[in-house]
């Protein structure tokens, strides 16, 4: 009676990322039925008046019966503990997943806690800087890419049909080792938010300048940074500790790239600076002709911009 | 005949912010005349073809002819140059101004150029990644601050002409010291631009993952920083090298908290980096309150995504 590659999706933490796919899975796979669960009972009530799933689960034994696809989207540090409370309920022959930002921690994790289970884990490289039940939508994964990381012995029967699902939920999917996915990420996402965090704590520790200057003049290119490092904390730190070995050697890239420049300014290699400059604009063309991001000054956004 | 605080304007340097002005002068001061010139003949052949301007001047001598106020929009380091170009036809009783992102050495260059003259440096935080003569908009500084900074012994009258000019156009404007100035945009838009330059030039060297991989998944935050990284490599290396102390200071700042967030990964210190990333979550707050952005996610860019 259905086409969607999964009967019954089972969510585990019903935030941004859970909630949307509930929404999504609503929205976008009709012959699915979605079940929610959150660990914490505020957060299963906003579920339930939001209507992220079909039904939210009580409790986490009851969570995951009958489904044949659970994804854990808690943060990355609390995927073992999640995994055990469902265990209980949850079929063998259900595939289990998870939506976290680092991939080899992870995958270790929810293999210890779920023996002879089969796992796949994904990562839908999608969000933005608002978490809760209240901050997820059904379009979140609409064109994005979505990075699914089976290991050597997975299932290739269940890795299609994972792929099936976040193809339906508007995705882009790829599929990459654990350890690549790691180091990948580690650059385009967790140093960037690494640096993010700290210019801004930089920024509102300052005694000559004031945090309602530093408010007032963000346009000036400190207001990207400010809304990345207004991502969920618990999130974030769960990720660094995770993901630590990539992001360190990252880290250390960048701050040898930094020392160069910072040199340059001191001496007044106005050349230096000019050649660097010139280069990083390459970039950011590739990343317009991939359709990632809107070429439009402001994105967009003078269209939105309040009156006051 | 005319409200317009100033008869007619000259603007020197047709880039962005050249070119908004001049559209924006056009489109809310419908009173005033507006004169442009570029050193570069190809910028005035497309500033001439967008109508950038009632008049494109086809050289310096000619260009303030007549004008009540005479803008600088060029890189900081060409201000000096700029401004001998113009003296000839500058009439003593202009006002004399500028749109640099640093303002203490722009107002030495340009005292230094134009002795005897009235001039009083400006700096609207307005602008995007693109440059160029096709690049401008006249919405650009609608509801942006512009930052006023009057010498000390600048004439009060036409300070406050200046001031209605730019509130003409739709900016918010506030008056400062230009040394003051100088240490605000260090940290709210000068070292932002230096990391986002430097972790972009990191990604693009580094030999474990490929460039399309870079690109492909920025989305994960890297893509803000390569938006910042597109600015315009000329105007930024002059801010670079024209506030060299007080953004080396906040580099300097900078660099000790990265450290200190280093070391906690390192450590697996994980209250420190959730306290860390909590207390950044309150600024980010602070700005959508100021109205500086849009709170959706994704700034309403999901709205505009590409279909493909």
């Amino acid at each position: 009676m259905s086409d969607a590659p999964f009967r019954q999706i089972t969510i585990v933490g019903l935030g941004l990322l859970g909630g949307s796919i509930g929404l999504a899975v609503q929205a976008f796979l009709p012959g699915a039925r979605v079940v929610g669960y959150d660990a914490d009972p505020v957060v299963r009530s906003a579920a339930k008046a939001r209507g992220l799933a079909h039904r939210i689960a009580d409790d986490a034994h009851g969570a995951a019966q009958g489904s044949d696809l659970v994804i854990f989207c808690v943060p990355v540090g609390a995927m073992g503990a999640a995994a055990r409370a469902i265990a209980p309920g949850l079929s063998s022959e259900a595939l289990v997943s998870d939506v976290g930002s680092s991939k080899a921690t992870v995958a270790a994790a929810l293999a210890e806690a779920l023996p002879g289970h089969h796992i796949i884990p994904a990562h839908p490289v999608a969000g933005t800087e608002r978490s809760g039940p209240d901050a997820g939508f059904a379009a979140l994964f609409r064109n994005r890419w979505c990075i699914v990381t089976p290991p050597a012995d997975a299932d290739p029967g269940l890795c299609a049909r994972l792929i099936a699902f976040w193809e339906g939920l508007g995705a882009r999917v790829e599929t990459m080792d654990a350890d690549h996915h790691d180091k990948v990420l580690a650059v385009t996402s967790h140093l960037p938010h690494l640096i993010a965090y700290t210019i801004v704590g930089t920024a509102s520790d300052l005694e000559q300048v004031t945090q309602s200057e530093v408010i007032k003049y963000s346009a000036g290119g400190f207001r990207d940074f400010t809304r990345i490092a207004a991502s969920d904390p618990t999130m974030w730190r769960d990720v660094f500790l995770s993901n630590r070995d990539a992001v360190l050697e990252m880290l250390q890239r960048f701050t040898e790239d930094l020392t160069e420049l910072q040199k340059a300014i001191r001496k007044g290699d106005g050349a230096f600076l000019f050649d660097h400059f010139t280069r990083t604009r390459a970039i950011r063309r590739g990343i317009i002709e991939m359709g990632q991001d809107d070429a439009r000054p402001d994105f967009g956004r003078s269209d939105h911009q309040p009156e006051g």
